[in-house]
């Protein structure tokens, strides 16, 4: 049922990109499995942590999914104290899938951030204490989009002169696809770098409702990931529950890791939904042997988002 | 000995105020301790933590020893990540003794801050990759005293609409004593507020050479804090040994605390001056019934540096 649905909407998306303005040299109507080399029936998955940098308990979670294989991918959060420690890593790990996790929300409430261009250098992009704002709906409804590419590409500079090689683009609580405004950034923020940027045909991270896609613009069917009110004991059940149904295609996992420490605690203390536990659970899940096992058994091809960019259209960046 | 050099210098010191070009319309002679309300052989302790905001480490540490009375007084990193819980214990303790620990500096190389100002809107203040640099001498090279003097009024000025009810000034890394130049940001960051500032007679926290003072801006005889090479075993001897032998006068204890865990561990692995061992052993130490038991015994008066604000010279401010 599930993968007719996506069939269908895949058309419409398609079909709502050939109507629009889109500048579309290339007509490739193969799937992306079939374009990276895949059978068309084939599965290909990232596994990926968001909110890389945040802290040092998810840097250190993150660290060993990712030299581990646990997960394929992540991305950092730039503006966030703890960028130095990854930068540092990436270092030491030149072949690790990073992109950037856009950011412009800092959510909770004892342990904040601010833009990098400062509250007095992107005053649309702060709220009353200096910070980014706690949720996506102030900044949609706040922020300048000119304030918003100067601070989305301070980010991301920064991330590069830092010596990251960075694969990928994609959002820090589904903020780039809050408004049209925001949106029309990130598509601009992709084309820039000509680096593929997290978009599923639909959910929390599908374009916003009326703006046309085209179809090379979208490297994941559908982007997977824990919603609040999952028990812990059903923490795995929940992700298989997920992820068995699914139709060829490819698809993202969205983890997020790090331990359930004295840090964490304190940093999402009045949070519990994406808090320590909930971390210390996809944590204890994607390294778990049972859920190693499940995916082989399934027969997931796990893929990168450098793989993914291979995939793109070679009119994207233009 | 130490008590006479003391005598000596003050008097040096109350002489070139003398010749010094500073408004002072009070002549009051009488000591700090005098006119506090205490006799002239007392001895006045304030026993402070720097770096409050830094990390979760540092505050938990922190806010258990301000809470308990194990320290009198505290001062703040406003640009590090964990203010806002500072800023929340601090409503929850509006008594709390808490100051603002000026920063220009970001020493750690895996956690690191930028001024509150932004990299461009301060570009004088950091080093290539945004932050605020790595050490002091950096900042005295190249800080120009606008962006100085901007950036400290915004460090203060977030502290206060926060709602902290802040009692003084004092620096990150002895930061507003390394030139002339920072120094006189300093002196007028003091008497905008009308707070009191760290200042010492000689020392790491005293005025740069050749600057003349007025002795009303003298708050502080000496500071007294660890340095490196002292091994673990000797931490408690040590501050007992810089303790003991202290004349009549006002003095300052400053100790880092934390707890020796992953997250301060992380934040200052290449680095073990000032690191998570040292502040786990500085946390120790000040809940140590030992050294408490030796205070009393000693007859240090503890004070914390709102009363240090009484003292002040009418014309402070002018």
């Amino acid at each position: 049922m599930r993968s007719k649905l996506f069939s269908v909407l895949l058309a419409l998306v398609t079909l709502s990109g050939a109507l629009a303005a889109q500048p579309r040299t290339q007509t490739d109507s193969r799937s992306i499995q079939e374009r990276l080399g895949y059978s068309e029936s084939a599965r290909l998955l990232v596994i990926h942590a968001d909110d890389l940098g945040m802290n040092h308990s998810v840097n250190r979670a993150t660290f060993e999914a990712l030299e581990k294989g646990w997960i394929t991918s992540a991305s950092i959060l730039v503006p966030c104290p703890w960028f130095p420690e990854v930068a540092r890593w990436a270092k030491q790990h030149p072949d690790a899938d990073l992109g950037i996790h856009l950011a412009l929300t800092s959510e909770w409430t004892d342990l904040r951030w601010g833009p990098l261009s400062g509250a007095t250098g992107a005053p649309s992009l702060v709220d009353d204490h200096g910070y980014l704002p706690l949720d996506t709906d102030v900044v949609a409804r706040n922020a300048k989009p000119a304030e918003v590419e100067s601070e989305l590409q301070a980010q991301v500079d920064r991330a590069r002169s830092a010596g990251i090689p960075i694969t990928h683009f994609d959002m820090h609580m589904a903020g780039m696809v809050a408004s049209p405004d925001l949106f029309a950034v990130y598509r601009k923020i992709g084309r820039q770098y000509e680096l593929p940027k997290l978009l599923e045909v639909q959910g929390t991270h599908a374009a916003p409702a009326g703006v046309p896609v085209f179809p090379g613009e979208i490297s994941v069917q559908r982007a997977i990931t824990m919603e609040p009110g999952v028990d812990a004991k059903d923490w795995l059940k929940w992700y298989k529950q997920q992820l068995a149904p699914l139709g060829p295609g490819v698809y993202q996992l969205i983890v997020h890791l790090a331990y359930d420490d004295e840090e964490m605690r304190g940093a999402t203390w009045n949070h519990p939904d994406w808090g320590a536990a909930w971390r210390q659970h996809d944590f204890d899940m994607v390294k778990s042997p049972e859920f190693r096992q499940f995916l082989k058994d399934q027969g997931f091809v796990l893929v990168h988002w450098k793989d993914l960019r291979k995939a793109l259209p070679t009119n994207y960046g233009k």
